[in-house]
């Protein structure tokens, strides 16, 4: 499938390239930005029927920024020139609708960039469109998009069409937000690279809030050094950089944590664990299973500082246009009204004084390895139900990183992700521990 | 000074009148809408000149609002119908430009209004125009705005605008948000009643982010009564609602607490909290100092955390756009990269573990008493500095809602506020003990 170029030929069309492999080639102008935006535009187009990935996709405003960043001499690329990002539809962007997938929003365009945008132009990036989102990017109905990997399954949400974009190889890079389990759990689903940072590292002004304490910017990408790239024009910095080189597994010392909602895990997740475990052995690496207690209560921490903090994020919404929201948004709206300040209270205080143990418990691994997901995608309901967050929300409200790794498929073809987590801000090192993890990952891939 | 109107009489200009009193009225249609709006209008086209507390006003616009208000039947018109509210200037509105004194932002209209403007406009209030803030709310050199009790003094920051027009009479009601001091510090400054209500108990989407962890939406009126109008429509809410009726200050008992800062008390804001004190005795309540050990690390744990976390909010623009800043911002973000990870960490977890300690200690009594600046509203500087919210601060940390209450004054005829402060989510109650505290400072005004 080789594919020509005005300069240059590739071995592999040009969609299926990473950021990192077609980076060069646009910083150095060996392939430039109007070609690669052509090749990613035919992509989208060829595909976009069966995916409906995209809220707003327009080609010709892409191109109009592909010449424009084609004209920018050499010395003023940026470490993103060209590269196509996606970004969900809860994310402002001033010269594209940003519509939260709800009429009250409906061609609504912001005045500005949300800050995570500024940067990603600053750095040069293709900003490609905006990607499908459930309503408000809190609800758990689907928007019409279908899984890469099979159109009868969900993506995963809410950060829908992010994860669907990059797994169908429309955009190298898409960003979304995590609120329970709304980036690691559709990077599960779709079989690419998914990274929640630390909470805040990443500025969520622009962004829409469902819950202020939880939500946290996130990145999708097909390989751990397309995501490092993102983490290094968002500033992402640990205390203490990570070595150079790459992490040697033989002297890596892996934590198995099931964590309370162990009981949700299906055959598929059980196997997916069991497998990563078993090629990290055969690398060297030491495993052991960790029971953490204090991680007992945090599920249902999390739903309630979820819903509680829901409330006073739609209450105007609700109260001028509830009949513009849909029944998931409403109720959460209205269960969020039953829960009791003290409560609300009592599961926020909880949650900050089990961060610094739990990091402090983090600190004696290279890092830890939980599910993604409770299995493979679910089947396509009438809801279009995104699945479930359970494994994902506990480490939302502990405000760790956490990579999403492909590579293991369940009993149906369908991906199966883990998860590594590390302390707070210590997102380099765990970029660098999923480098070396996604490699011995790969082999059992597809 | 009676005033005429077509259908009514008033004993004192329009201008004068606190939300609570023209709210019947208007509602009524004993006033209309525009009838009121042009009063106010006339006393900002007055005083305007002088004290500069506008970011955007457009009597146009304010009246078409008017007569659209004034066209709703009885049945429709909300709690506020007809209320004039100013909004600082890094809250969004969909009908004027929101700039946050940056030149970034000059003339940006945003394409929704944040939620708490749509709260706003349900109840029908009337939107009257942007208020003068800091840069980015975030500055502590000042808009231009003067201190209408003494022009050669600031009206405080960065709500300074909100805290100005409501203290000299350009509307009843206004909107700013504080991080460190920027409610209650101006509203003392400027003699008027400010409520920084419970964290995240009103939404900030839409209102420009300082420091994600700090920045509370809060409100300034000309007496508790109109707080509560805004507290209500906000659906600031109590576990237990307090009971019906005025707080018997006999039965009463506050705590006063110096804080940690109380070295920089000047001796204005000594003798306001001992003739606050006194009142208070007089009035038959309990009081006894308190020395709260825990609240020593404070000060430097809100700073380390505003530091820090102003940073994520300044990066996209200190990177994209750093010319347009002003210094003091350009040396937040700057700062922010010289704190640690880790010292963040242990700032951020060492206030999150302070709160339920501090609500316990609280809720033994009716509110506590402790100050609410540093002194009278200093001179205005060469960088028109406003003044220092060390007295703030600790509270903004501790998340806990907090009243402004005026009637005191100082050595140079300025306001000096006294603030009442309850356990987080206990803003009805603080509102009721407010409204009896009221009273009995007010017979000492002026």
């Amino acid at each position: 499938m080789a594919q020509m170029t005005g300069t240059f030929t590739f071995s592999r069309p040009l969609h299926e390239l990473t950021a990192s492999e077609v980076g060069p080639l646009l910083r150095q102008g060996r392939l430039s930005v109007e070609e690669y935006a052509c090749a990613l535009i035919a992509r989208v187009e060829d595909r976009e029927p069966h995916i409906r990935a995209w809220a707003f996709f327009d080609p010709n405003s892409i191109l109009a920024s592909a010449r424009k960043l084609d004209g920018l001499p050499p010395n003023q690329r940026g470490p993103l020139h060209g590269l196509a990002v996606g970004l969900k539809d809860i994310i402002d962007t001033e010269d594209m609708p940003t519509e939260h997938n709800c009429p009250i929003y409906r061609d609504k365009v912001p005045a500005s960039d949300a800050p995570l945008v500024t940067m990603l132009r600053s750095a040069g990036a293709l900003i490609f469109g905006k990607t499908s989102t459930t309503q408000l990017g809190c609800s758990s109905h689907g928007p019409p998009t279908n899984n890469p990997h099979n159109d009868q399954r969900t993506p995963g949400g809410s950060s829908t069409g992010s994860a669907a974009a990059v797994a169908d190889m429309h955009v190298p890079l898409a960003i979304g937000a995590q609120t329970a389990g709304s980036v690691i759990r559709p990077a599960s689903y779709c079989g690419v690279v998914g990274l929640k940072p630390t909470w805040n590292a990443v500025s969520r002004e622009g962004v829409r809030i469902y819950s202020i304490t939880l939500d946290t910017v996130g990145f999708f990408a097909r390989s751990v050094d397309d995501i490092a790239l993102l983490a290094d024009i968002y500033g992402l910095h640990d205390d203490t950089q990570p070595p150079c080189g790459e992490l040697g597994l033989s002297t890596a010392r892996f934590a198995l944590v099931r964590s309370p909602v162990w009981h949700l895990a299906e055959p598929a997740t059980v196997a997916a664990l069991e497998a990563a475990s078993a090629a990290l052995e055969a690398a060297g690496a030491h495993i052991e299973l960790l029971e953490v207690s204090e991680l007992d209560p945090v599920p249902q921490w999390h739903t309630t500082v979820m819903t509680a903090e829901a409330r006073t994020s739609l209450l105007a919404d609700y109260g001028a246009h509830q009949h513009n929201l849909d029944d998931f948004v409403r109720s959460q709206c209205q269960a969020g009204q039953h829960i009791s300040r003290s409560a609300y209270l009592a599961a926020y205080d909880g949650i900050a004084a089990a961060r610094p143990t739990i990091d402090a418990l983090l600190e004696k691994y290279t890092a830890i390895i939980t599910p993604s997901s409770t299995g493979e995608a679910p089947l396509l309901d009438g809801m279009r139900s995104t699945g479930s967050p359970a494994f994902n929300a506990i480490w939302s409200a502990l405000r760790v990183p956490v990579v999403n790794l492909p590579g293991l498929t369940g009993p149906n073809g369908m991906p199966v992700g883990i998860s590594l987590v590390a302390p707070r801000y210590h997102d380099q090192h765990l970029l660098k521990v999923a480098r070396s993890v996604a490699c011995v990952l790969k082999p059992r891939r597809g």
